[in-house]
């Protein structure tokens, strides 16, 4: 079967007609897809899921909703405010142009996206103000689903039939809600996540009682051999918890360490969570930064077509998923803005289905005002070609921002000391340093000198993230001094001043020079 | 010690001068109110907390921010993407006018807010997208946690001193995480509702394992002596669970009943949970739905001043609350928008505090888009003022809406089978059946009959709520046949087209001419 293309995408659009989602109407993946009849289904989860989630029954009005479909049909049952009193006429926003690949562009600057409150009823609009500002599905709108559903065929396309997407509030949410789905303190649940970790993600389950069990490290991520050694040789009394059961992990640019997993190590680590039965979260926000090995030539490379683009990108867990046991968890924080605090997932239907019941009584799905503006910009400004031209351009600027760093670190830091790798994809370096050769070593451990370091570049007006943050395993002794640096934020001249500093405080410490 | 006034929050902004709150800046309620040093301290509620809600430690990198604060500080530590590549240059909404009581207003009819990327920047705002859009503290931005301690103090100034406010992502996310923070299965919890309630309350806590207790009501709501004597009496080896410590309570226009509780009636059931060491979860999105009893004069009233129209409204369970025993869970969904997703609560420092630990990990707080346009229209488009203006106009919209409804019930409804209540605040009318004057009413139960009528209205056009949706102990046998319908989102013409069939669905059932 030939992989989906925008073209695809248009023509069953087309062919689909008109899109007719009113208030709270009813979305799921299936009625937007391109392709899933020759598939297989994905296993069921049953084993995996907690009492709480298996106790989830469908919101009583949500179900109750579902008599709204017939036409003609008044409701006096649901408590929704009349859209008359939405004080809200309409909501625009300027959107700057992409910048072409020489940055020189441009017929135009800046364009106007508009909604307004009764767009749907008074043309041809497909969403409006009077849908997004009202209640509606925990799921999402079913204008923003089809999107995600048209993405994700196109970047993804899921070895599976069943698979299925909603919205969250969030990858934060997303990792919260799998967590509360999956593990359970009062069956002594752990789970696996790398050596050093997103910090929020060790932070949700900690409280949970849920026990974190870090994966050592390589230059491609954990390591496939060490995870299997670790599950096939598991020792529940002696752990403390019952045998791993999730794996949770950061494949592209990995917070914090920077790490890529390559094709080979995604279909290891696949492997053993086959062999042991480890249900898969993919959190991968950074996997639209890649960054490119190609832009330090003098000349620009010329961009590549949207085919080209998508082929090169690696594949992601989800697409090599021929079991659905990943679930997939994307945001647009780092690829639109972090505000809109709306992100999505990608499973099979079973814990999708599963996952909505609890965003019903969590949160009730993202805010209408995200929804309606994000759903203008990619879906009716970019579509999913100009989506791609827009990820195209930040992957040029934060490989831009990446090589600052670099030459800033090659420039400034005591290479006697300190090591690095550059980065694939991300925001982020991971730099170690060799604690041992400080004067009087053995005198301090390296939680010591990790904060002498912190607290010199602190005193000098740096802020620089400590490796001690991120272990996975805070109890046990920490071997090794790393700090995290992004080059995300910053400006280049701060971030060389920076970098500078930082070097300073490193030959000041190590007594260099 | 005088009631705070609007000419007061004005001049306290005036004094403080202006605000500089910068990306993910920290704000508690402290640094906005009027008064606070003669008041007493709240009590601490460290026993009713629950395990989970006691482990959860600060987010290391929200405490490594604070280091921020220092001029000229270099952060190479926060993941945050750089503003420049937000593509939002601005948003705007076009709002309209709050029409006045004889909805002939007006000089203008619609007006524009705006907020750009840079305009702290640029200028003298207090906000901006960039700020909004970034990454903030979960807790909300400090440019909505000022307007909202104001507004507390305006309308409920809490007796006691330590008092704090933090947003939510609406009141179902408020309700969620206070229920993970008071109530555990572990330990057996329980809590106490309305004998008829919010189902989405309903549908939280089931799954979590927690026991709901539902009060007997009558028209002013739960009734304080039973609750009194239900807990004086509680066995917990009979009850299965704990003697219930939480409270959970709609006091105003409740879902589903309608009943709007009396002051007497507050005070009365919070003596009881002093009494027995309860604490209050006041779930109040309708406080500022109430109906006016005075329109069916002719003449139109006189619009009441700001300080009339806060003095008659009903003290809140916060506003008599002496022990910080009350989490007041506010919502932004029925009196401005739904789809804002975003909402407030206000309790002591030590609840607020443990609830902004929960939110970290959760959501991260509502949605930027969300504050940036609700912050334009409520505090520099509105101000208290206009908000409160807005206030009435809806109290006189719904007010209108609910006389409708009531005329209709009078014109159509079978007044020898149906009785109901005239609410006098919300959205809600609650009706009850006289099931037993249904021919041979003794081979149905009161499920049965709800059935039939639910049904007959279906196949007329027409869905209405069963009250059976909204039993705290569906386990119990129904005794009462309730229908829930709602004043708030059909036309009036359609209100009466639905009511006149509900009657003739009921006629029908009852062989009634």
């Amino acid at each position: 079967m030939k992989d989906p293309t925008i073209a695809d995408i248009d023509a069953r659009r087309q062919a689909a007609g008109k899109m007719v989602a009113p208030t709270a109407a009813y979305a799921d993946s299936d009625m937007f897809k391109l392709q899933c009849s020759r598939k297989p289904a994905a296993k069921r989860w049953d084993n995996h899921l907690t009492d709480e989630c298996l106790a989830r029954a469908p919101g009583i009005l949500k179900v109750a909703a579902r008599f709204l479909k017939r036409p003609g049909m008044i409701s006096l049952a649901g408590g929704l405010p009349g859209t008359d009193y939405f004080p809200f006429n309409s909501i625009s926003a300027a959107i700057p142009a992409i910048p072409d690949e020489a940055g020189s562009n441009m017929s135009e600057t800046e364009s106007t996206i508009t909604m307004g409150l009764h767009d749907i009823a008074s043309g041809d609009a497909t969403f409006d103000l009077s849908v997004a500002l009202n209640y509606g599905q925990a799921a999402g709108s079913a204008q923003m689903i089809r999107w995600i559903t048209e993405h994700t065929e196109l970047v993804h396309n899921p070895p599976y039939a069943d698979w299925d997407t909603c919205l969250t509030t969030g990858n934060t949410a997303g990792i919260y809600q799998a967590l509360r789905m999956l593990c359970d303190k009062n069956r002594g649940d752990s789970w696996i996540t790398e050596e050093y970790c997103y910090a929020s993600a060790l932070e949700t389950a900690l409280p949970m009682g849920i026990k974190t069990v870090g994966i050592k490290m390589d230059a491609d991520g954990p390591i496939p051999e060490v995870m299997d050694e670790l599950l096939t040789n598991w020792d529940a009394a002696k752990k403390g918890a019952r045998k791993p059961h999730v794996l949770y992990t950061v494949p592209t640019g990995q917070n914090p360490t920077g790490s890529t997993q390559s094709a080979a190590r995604k279909r290891a680590i696949y492997q053993v969570c086959q062999k042991h039965d480890i249900y898969i979260l993919e959190d991968d926000p950074y996997y639209f930064l890649q960054l490119r090995s190609d832009l330090h030539s003098q000349h620009n490379p010329s961009k590549p077509s949207a085919s080209t683009f998508l082929a090169n990108l690696p594949p992601s867990f989800l697409s090599i998923d021929t079991d659905g046991r990943v679930m997939r968890i994307d945001s647009f924080s780092k690829v639109v803005v972090p505000g809109a605090r709306m992100g999505w997932v990608t499973a099979s239907e079973q814990m999708i289905e599963r996952f909505i019941r609890h965003a019903e009584t969590a949160s009730q799905g993202p805010s209408g005002f995200s929804q309606a503006l994000i759903y203008k910009l990619v879906d009716e400004k970019w579509g999913h070609q100009g989506f791609l031209d827009r990820l195209q351009h930040l992957q040029t600027e934060y490989t831009a921002r990446r090589d600052v760093m670099l030459a800033a670190f090659d420039k400034f830091l005591p290479k006697s000391i300190v090591s690095w790798n550059s980065p694939s994809a991300g925001m982020f370096c991971w730099i170690r340093i060799n604690h041992s050769l400080r004067p009087n070593a053995k005198l301090y451990s390296a939680l010591d000198i990790e904060e002498e370091i912190f607290a010199a570049c602190l005193k000098r007006g740096v802020l620089v993230a400590k490796g001690s943050w991120f272990r996975a395993e805070p109890d046990m002794p920490l071997n090794d001094v790393f700090f995290r640096l992004t080059f995300a934020a910053s400006s280049a001249e701060n971030m060389e001043v920076a970098v500078r500093t930082f070097g300073t405080a490193l030959r000041s410490i190590f007594k260099l020079e």
